[in-house]
């Protein structure tokens, strides 16, 4: 039913500045359903359980939704906050062989959405507005592969996701979503990671306008 | 004749990322002409004069070009460098009512091509990837307006420049024309300024395509 796969904005012209409707906060609706059950795995163990995977299928490929909604007239990034400390987009690892957006989709509905049978949250994925990569997978991420790096082992690629001018979202029990202003995340990789403090950049070349009717 | 406002990518679809063939550096010639009159301004007397401009014709608007070279398999922005320290994008302020596309080519044309009757250089510009806002004409720019500001003084747009894969360059004798490793001016604000240092970051969505042949 809902549309799909419809980019947030169409590039026709140069001269145009694409534009992205945005709603106000109060528009949208919060729920919490179960935690989802955390693997409490070692760094040692986790990296140890990376390095297998890579031999086994390569570059590992994460994806994550950048979601904007309105408060005070300036433009918010709905950011997952783990135990009163780091910041996430929604998002995650793809499966072998999954497509982007698809997998996107499931790590949206999995994190933002109440559990469902037939999956299909009508989530409408936009442009990808950046990657990052990164050389070793405790290495920092870099926007370009790393020169001198014969080949990464993670890439990350955020997308825009256009939001309706309503909807819920459901949230496991261990996360918080936040809705985070741009000038409070701009050039801040102290506190939000390389990764997420770059989004006011990566969203520069958009217009917002802001529905309130 | 030249391809006109050809974008440099096209976002078909959010799955693919758009490409940009680069081309290496020893393609490009690079020659010398006159050095254009510096005002020789003082900052008092600059302020005075934007403060007068903004209150006749209203936000001042700075369109910039991104020309990107291959060296070492890793992709260069083209700056000028102003008196050994300070570096720019080539480009710089609309004239009333101008267009960012016309505008830019004419920045271009007198920062980087021969003295030509015609003027047509054949730039070639694709998209806006980026834009900043200043509060005050001293005031730093940031990547969205900034908030609780009524109106900004200007807007300093970034727009994607696709070079054929040989040209001249002719830069005024004032400026040096620089290639710059995108893995250098990452991050780096205090050298290159918050918006060039932000390049790569803008940058990241684009597959390059580096073609030696």
């Amino acid at each position: 039913m809902g549309l799909e796969m419809a980019p947030v904005a169409t590039e026709s012209s140069p001269e145009q500045q694409p534009e992205v409707a945005i709603y106000p906060l109060c528009r949208y609706y919060f729920g919490a359903k179960d935690a989802r059950p955390c693997a409490g795995e070692t760094a040692a163990d986790r990296a140890l359980r990376l390095k297998a995977n890579f031999a086994a299928r390569g570059l590992r490929t994460c994806v994550h939704g950048v979601l904007l909604v309105e408060l005070s007239g300036h433009p918010h990034v709905l950011l997952l906050q783990v135990r009163n400390s780091s910041f996430l987009l929604p998002g995650g690892r793809l499966r072998p062989a999954e497509q982007d957006l698809q997998g996107l989709k499931r790590k949206l509905s999995s994190k933002l959405a109440a559990e469902d049978r037939n999956g299909d949250h009508h989530w409408q994925i936009g442009e990808c507005i950046g990657m990052w990569w990164r050389s070793e997978f405790d290495a920092r991420p870099f926007p370009y592969p790393p020169p001198n790096t014969r080949v990464s082992k993670e890439c990350v690629k955020l997308f825009l996701v256009r939001l309706p001018m309503a909807r819920q979202f459901v949230v496991p029990r261990n996360l918080k979503l936040l809705a985070v202003p741009l000038s409070q995340i701009h050039d801040n990789a102290q506190v939000y990671g390389p990764i997420i403090s770059a989004i006011p950049n990566l969203l520069s070349k958009f217009s917002f306008n802001v529905v309130r009717d």
